[in-house]
């Protein structure tokens, strides 16, 4: 089968062995797949992302010696059904799933692992029991965006929402978008979004953001202090007479971003007791003042991924139309397409979702 | 007025004139007074501590080229009422309080102020909103133990225990100790603490702790560990075949140690979900991996300091022996001793709390 193999710190188009479904297994035919941000970093950053998933007893441990397929943001079809398999899906239901293999040894990643194919493939290996079928008339293009839509829902779960908070989402690229649409869901408003790139502010209002602002004009913590006055002054707390200003709500920073000085950037803007949700995969070692942290009482939640529940849960909202997905995708290309792709990623300006398509013509 | 006063970066014997007590504010004669960790490091690193304070748009704010009488652990007795004052405590009467002035103009610290003298003087002034009596019986040794307990109470309180929790405590210096006085209130058990020095891991059993580790002979995660198995392996949580070893309850970890270096540890050696409570002050810029934290998805809750109700309470647990308080208190000085004992609180197999008597003979 061909594919976009990570091979020697490249991405190249190969001829590799179509991959053998195993005990509880399905064959699957890629219909889409995804481009992700953190793919980027690993083509990019090779060692240094093995080195720090190693360091982080993470999963994404690959040998870089060999070949990788990278792709973990799917939807595909069943072609064929593995030893000691129900059945209960049969050959050609599209599907989504979490992209691991569930074996008796362990999981195995699908999409950061030299033993087997991720997305940017013709064909890979599922574990059935992961496989939700995509309901009847739902675009495969939007069914493919499942896995980075349910990132969002998972970082607002963990964010634990009260009624009163107001969100701040530093970063539109799109696990921010994410992020912003689960917000929607949530009805956390008004929803207050940042990033330098006009493109992105324009699909964070598609996506459902409240009001965008451009770092390089104006600080999003004023639009947000502006947004946050309690509409109901009378449930605001009462704030001692040297303290300026509107008592404001309390700030929930979604960091969407993952480049180092960020974290430190938020911890001296954002006001006390904030809570910060760390959505953005920083790789590199980062400067944080604890004191910073201490003297506002701030909390840090790191997330990473989402539960089943969520995954499914993501893919029923796209169907019903709650998560709109249309105006991520931005680009589609082949399997010749990718290496193209991943440059074109580079430039925030042009891109949100890029999705390969291996069987394009 | 006799104090120990902070200038041009060292502690000496000084005059003051006594502290004119302002409207709602009554003047006070210090009993005791702890000397805090935060002082050493305010002595030894004074212009970062005023910069990462300013950074922090914290209150300690202080200029250093002006004289600072520090000191905000105290115990101390009323001596004359200010103007606008309701007398309810009379002259005589002994009392707590939060270190800081409440004022038209805003809140002044009581212990990093250039406007208002600390507990290493003779007299303070205090507001008289915040006094608490202390109760009949209490000595008053133990009593000026409140401020630095209460930081344990509150950190416990912001790390919203569960029933099934399992608490490790790092580092059992004065801060580390409290923790351990309030987890032990809390009911939260078994609480395994750690410090490299003997003394203070007796201590911490003094305090509360059922088992302490000396990091340089075995990790903390390793007694924390066999401390954190399920001992009803019903309520356990089911794991996949592959993980190796028993079911183990949630980690909350108490970071008391407040040194560069000590959270990088913790979450790379934290389990998943482990929630970090950091109480040590670390004063200087901290490197973190984001991807630890991400991959583990842990909780930082950054605290500070306490509420009135949980200063309130310490002084009752106290009062009420609930609070064990005497282990703690390894020496007195008078304000000549002051500067000494500084130097001897850098050396942590002596030392917990010394406690400076102003009016000591």
């Amino acid at each position: 089968m061909r594919a976009a193999v990570m091979r020697s710190r490249r991405l190249v188009v190969a001829d590799l062995p179509l991959p053998e479904p195993g005990p509880g297994e399905v064959l699957v035919k890629t219909l889409a797949c995804g481009i992700c941000g953190s793919d980027l970093h690993a083509l990019k950053h090779a060692e240094r992302f093995v080195e720090v998933s190693r360091r982080a007893g993470s999963a994404f441990v690959m040998d870089l010696s060999r070949d990788v397929v990278m792709g973990h943001e799917f939807c595909a079809e069943i072609v064929d059904h593995g030893a000691a398999t129900s059945k209960t899906l049969p050959v050609g239901t599209r599907i989504c799933s979490r992209p691991g293999l569930i074996r008796a040894s362990g999981p195995l990643t699908v999409g950061y692992s030299n033993d087997t194919p991720g997305g940017y493939a013709e064909y890979m290996r599922l574990t059935e029991a992961l496989l939700l079928e995509v309901p009847n008339g739902l675009p495969t293009e939007q069914a493919a965006l499942t896995e980075p839509m349910a990132v969002g829902l998972h970082a607002v779960a963990k964010a634990r929402l009260e009624p009163d908070d107001a969100p701040l989402v530093i970063g539109c690229g799109p696990v921010g978008l994410a992020v912003i649409a689960a917000l929607r869901l949530s009805g956390a408003r008004p929803i207050v979004a940042a990033d330098f790139s006009s493109r992105r502010r324009d699909l964070a209002v598609a996506l459902g953001a409240d009001i965008v602002v451009d770092p390089a004009a104006t600080t999003p913590w004023q639009s947000w202090r502006e947004a946050a006055v309690w509409r109901d002054a009378s449930r605001a707390p009462a704030l001692p007479p040297w303290i300026a200003g509107p008592p404001l709500r309390p700030a929930v920073v979604f960091e969407c971003v993952g480049v180092p000085g960020v974290l430190d950037q938020i911890m001296v803007a954002a006001p006390k007791g904030s809570r910060l949700v760390v959505v953005g995969v920083c790789m590199e070692p980062d400067t944080i003042y604890p004191m910073l942290g201490i003297s506002k009482e701030l909390n840090l939640q790191f997330v990473l991924g989402y539960t089943p529940d969520e995954f499914a849960a993501t893919l029923r909202h796209i169907a019903d139309g709650k998560i709109p997905t249309t105006p991520l995708i931005t680009g589609k290309v082949g399997i010749e397409g990718v290496a193209g792709a991943f440059e074109a990623l580079a430039t925030p300006e042009r891109h949100a979702k890029i999705l390969v398509e291996p069987w394009r013509a």
